[in-house]
């Protein structure tokens, strides 16, 4: 092979858009400190693990790694057409929501057009979004809520093409209402898209779920069992829609690419009705324990209906100490990317004893961030 | 929720494509016809099934599924860089080939821009390649090898961005030589890629593997562990590349796509060198005897680098009629979609026991088909 380019012919896209990933794992984080991290609670993991159904129907299913995968997900999309009340056409199986993301950005966006989300939503939506060509408007959150009525606005002023609302959110715990929903898809352009990002779902009061309804065009929900099923690593999850969009994907997604292996744990995890009722439960009362422990320490604790408790610590320069000290220690939370969420961290629901572990730290460690800090709350 | 669209808005790409799926899964089979296959040798999948130590580790990496994968794949990616010689920046880490395939359209291809390949050559290609807005040039196979002057005139005539060609190849089992894919390269355009895939590979004789040269701009090897390793359902696979392309690549990639117990699989299987080697040797036998099988019925085997035996049965007709009387009692293999090939069936090597009831099935079918036929061979 004798002559060589220079370099690599890319697509105007790829040439143009900056280096970025969407997260840094916490594995990532492990290998820059050199040392292992003790807690894991930054990435809204299940700390109560898979179902024993599913982890059982994984290991059996092993065996037969060695098949592909059926590219329909026939069986896992017949029960959850049953479950949601909808037809199998209804339904989209994808490597987690993160898959589903992309795929809905490039059946609806051309390059150069607009999408809306909140300032400081979830990272992914933002990152397919720029590695489509398109054009993110941004709408600061209110009251530490999504702010309807802004992102209507900017999704009019900016002629969008999808709107982005993760309900119940995430970074800020916060939900909205069904009818809060219901107008903003009326407050919408007509061709605008909502994407509801629902993988806190299992968590939420009935009052944040709207009725599944697969004869609007204008709405896409995504699922996934990543959260309150326990199956991060599995990467599946799906997507609620008209038979019409549904089809679209099918024209252009990847169609051998959800692992077997999820599949049947994803099957088997549907049916476990009462391990998904016991873990909704016990991150219930992890819940309730963050917030009295954000109490104790003179933190702010948001009202969440997920698996997360947001805590606000007073300010950026706080809650940038505060998640650096806890990374020293060797546990791992996150912290909101934006204003006005930015003064506050972000903790996973751990197990009882992940719990214990963090309150011992944190009552540790707080009291040290603050005194080091110029102003403390 | 008020107005309703009549219709959802998609980009002009996902509107004009006709809808496609690249293959008919055996699944899909089973569902279409109400039975159940009894033989599966239509998907190249291996008959051997993963390495013990692969199935072990998977059996334990399922029970921390509830955490995502590594988005880096650090560890593995370590491992085959150790493997090839190489970087970790000259590696990425995707879900299968099939999702290397369309990232490497999606980093090089800008619509209405042109790739070449071999007409019925592997159809995941193909789809990607329409799913970004390309066009494709097809070259016929000659002497049922894959034409590479063709090829190369093609992708000047064209101006293409990609030249796809398998090495070994799928549906014809054939292969070339390091010489000749050096012949390729060099006559292509100065910004046309070639992209090399590899997913036989571990079957393939040391003339057909040129040497990993990850300073080469104008290839990218996609390898898979979905053959010889035998964990197709796992959906992972890896390509070679400059690091300036694998920097490209994680611009826009899912990171969170891949599975983490096929991750934990895949490193397994990587240490497991006398798995392969015995299911390489176990394969090798197989296409022995489906040779022998073949020529005693008549029809002409074509040499095979792969895990998969393609026969001359003398005509479209005939194999159309094969495959389908096969189908009928429950044994799924594949014929190429096009000519000169389709005058063949594709057969994978199965077990010892699969092929001898493969055998008897065929010796029974075929005087049958051969003689409903208005001609024969």
């Amino acid at each position: 092979m004798a002559k060589k380019r220079q370099g690599a012919p890319f697509t105007r896209i790829v040439r143009e858009i900056p280096a970025t990933v969407p997260f840094l794992a916490p594995e990532a984080i492990e290998r820059r400190s050199g040392k292992a991290l003790t807690l894991r609670l930054g990435a809204n993991e299940s700390a109560f693990g898979p179902s024993p159904l599913a982890l059982e129907a994984m290991r059996e299913a092993a065996a037969r790694v060695n098949w592909y995968g059926d590219p329909e997900s026939y069986d896992l999309r017949s029960t959850l057409a049953e479950r949601h009340d909808v037809g199998r056409e209804n339904i989209v199986i994808g490597c987690g929501v993160d898959d589903l993301l992309e795929l809905i950005v490039r059946t609806y966006l051309e390059p150069g057009q607009t999408a809306v989300n909140s300032l400081g939503a979830y990272p992914t939506f933002a990152y397919h979004i720029a590695g489509y060509g398109g054009a993110l408007e941004r709408v600061p959150y209110h009251d530490d809520r999504n702010d309807l009525a802004g992102l209507a606005e900017a999704a009019n002023r900016s002629k969008a093409r999808i709107v982005y609302l993760a309900n119940p959110d995430n970074p800020s715990g916060s939900w909205v209402r069904v009818d809060e929903i219901g107008a903003l898809v009326d407050a919408l352009p007509e061709d605008c898209l909502l994407l509801l990002d629902e993988a806190y779902s299992d968590f939420a009061p009935a009052e944040a779920l709207p009725p599944v309804d697969v004869s609007d065009p204008r709405v896409i929900r995504a699922r996934t069992f990543s959260k309150a099923h326990g199956m991060a690593g599995a990467r599946i999850g799906y997507a609620l829609a008209t038979a019409e969009i549904i089809a679209a994907f099918d024209k252009i997604r990847l169609h051998f690419g959800v692992n077997r292996v999820a599949q049947a744990g994803a099957l088997a995890s549907l049916q476990d009705t009462s391990h998904l009722k016991s873990v909704v439960a016990a991150v219930a009362d992890g819940r309730a324990e963050y917030a009295a422990l954000a109490r104790e320490l003179g933190f702010t604790p948001l009202s969440s209906a997920t698996n997360f408790v947001t805590m606000d610590v007073g300010g950026v320069e706080q809650a940038r100490a505060l998640v650096a000290a806890l990374a020293e220690r060797g546990v791992f939370i996150r912290m909101p990317g934006a204003p006005p969420l930015d003064r506050c961290v972000r903790v996973t629901v751990g197990t009882p004893e992940e719990r214990a572990q963090f309150a011992e730290v944190l009552r540790a460690v707080w009291p040290q961030v603050a005194e080091a800090l110029p102003t403390t709350i």
